[in-house]
């Protein structure tokens, strides 16, 4: 079977968005903020907002499960306080709950945390217990950067962090490290801060010892690993020039790939400079690029073409970027008999 | 001849950054702030900085020219005000201007400029016109995040810069963006931040009308582009889903890429998507990277054995890269006879 890794609810029907904007518009206090009972949309109206997207695009490219998670963008932790957060994350989760109790066998659920700049991220327990122990849900985005793009909070590696990696390992879940909107107009959300963030984070375990406190801890970098794979002698060479050990050895066992990168150059760059075992089948459809290239005639996002015809892969090596490791990395995905 | 159009002045006698630290500490006024003539080195320690490093290195790897700028590192404009770096860059261009009197076939110089964050650029343009008119020098290096990694000056955009655009046209001098030391802890200087820069002002220029009213402005993008030609297909679609012109029309006159790429998978990707008259030779040398790489048993940051060995490029490409696109991006080049 196809898993593709890394999906967001991009098309929900636009009464969720409604909501938020009640949400934004109650921060100044000069109306009431709406509760999440209040969000209506019915199970017709989420079948017909996926149908027509996601499902059409599986069954047309040929994929199976998307693992999917509340759109990134509108996480935008940098809106509001720790408490508008919290309730926006949990209505944004309980949607992506309905939606893969509408359709187990094709989508498999991650959570948005209820991050807040400023707050420590062991806020975040609470909804991902709720999340994965209550509601099934098997892995968490996190945003290495909760202010949007002014990047104020400390580095992923910050035992900052730890109580919320202490949760992650305990309940065996992964991040997908992921920013969200930019509120900084020298960083364009999609062709620059998320690129930005991924390269960022990379960075920041290559130069500690995180996963010497978390040996089990697992991090998906995705949009191919930001500028990573393209300068990976520039990686190794620092890691050496650092006396620090080969990447991976360090790195490699925690850190993996997704595969959202939109040509064939530079998928086929991914595939031969990072081992296949730490590489996960992803898309991002409908995501980021939604236009069809003119050069291949195919969707840009439409990666399983680029991985269904880059050199060099043997049979299983294609089961492990399409299933296997994400079966191995998303441990707790069970799919229904 | 084989032009290296990124190099900076590393290896500077340690007097440089002493003079620097003196400076540093004086701006709380417990001390007086160093005169620039206060700055003793001698030609013979000049000579010595270089022969054993980048003369060396020239020599061993068969290139001819090194465009050399101060390090970009100590540009640290974020420290200071405008003043702070004014003194700064005018002491670090002379050191480059008498490196490249000494030796006029082996270096040709490119200045720092004296931004301060929050200071409108137009304040650069006396140095770079007494660079470029008294000294001779035939571009600079722009800081597109003045600030050190918290990015608070306006976008490179923004009409906030075009008074500077506006004289390095009437000079016709290009500007390599280059961003300087992070001191934001998020951001590993080499490893996050300068790729970083270089990702978000591709994306700067992407979204902008820049170079309609700037049609001869011209930069480089170094480091290999950042993230750009990793992700080139995504660079593509953002500009088509945003109704803007294909990329090679709307920035490919006046955006240029260097090959600081360490490693041969990277290059031979730099050089498959983008047109051969956008990419400029560049090693950074002695720069980021200094060891020499288990998997080659070449130094990484040789990054002409990359392009030798790169596959399809014929003998009028290579003079390109080497050669010709240095020259006209660097229209001021004169070498000596």
């Amino acid at each position: 079977m196809i898993i593709d890794c890394h999906g967001h609810y991009t098309t929900a029907p636009s009464q969720l968005e409604g909501w938020r904007r009640s949400q934004i518009q109650a921060l100044d206090g000069s109306s009431a903020p709406p509760k999440r009972a209040d969000l209506a949309i019915s199970d017709d109206e989420l079948r017909e907002s996926l149908e027509k997207a996601q499902l059409r695009l599986q069954r047309e490219r040929g994929t199976d499960l998307t693992i999917f998670s509340p759109r990134a963008m509108a996480m935008s932790h940098h809106i509001g306080k720790a408490e508008t957060s919290q309730e926006w994350s949990r209505l944004c989760n309980d949607l992506i709950h309905r939606v893969c109790t509408l359709y187990p066998r094709n989508f498999a659920p991650v959570c948005q945390l209820p991050q807040s700049p400023g707050v420590p991220p062991a806020n975040c327990i609470p909804e991902l217990e709720r999340c994965v122990g209550e509601l099934g849900f098997i892995g968490c985005n996190l945003n290495p950067d909760p202010s949007g793009g002014h990047w104020k909070d400390p580095p992923l590696t910050d035992r900052w962090w730890y109580p919320l990696y202490e949760k992650m390992v305990e309940l065996d879940v992964p991040a997908m490290v992921h920013v969200s909107a930019s509120c900084n107009p020298c960083f364009h959300a999609v062709g620059a801060h998320y690129i930005n963030g991924d390269t960022t984070a990379f960075m920041q375990f290559l130069t500690s010892d995180l996963f010497k406190d978390f040996p089990t801890l697992r991090f998906i970098i995705p949009h191919g690993g930001g500028a990573v794979p393209y300068h990976w002698g520039r990686y190794r060479g620092l890691a050496q020039d650092m006396a620090r050990p080969p990447l991976k050895d360090s790195l490699l066992k925690n850190v993996f790939f997704d595969t959202c990168v939109y040509h064939q150059a530079g998928i086929d760059l991914l595939l031969k400079v990072i081992p296949v075992e730490n590489i996960l089948f992803a898309s991002e459809m409908v995501g980021a690029v939604r236009g069809v290239d003119p050069e291949t005639g195919f969707y840009f996002d439409d990666t399983k073409r680029y991985i269904d015809a880059a050199p060099g892969l043997s049979a299983e090596d294609r089961h492990q970027i399409y299933e296997g490791n994400a079966r191995r990395v998303f441990s707790r995905l069970k799919l229904p008999a």
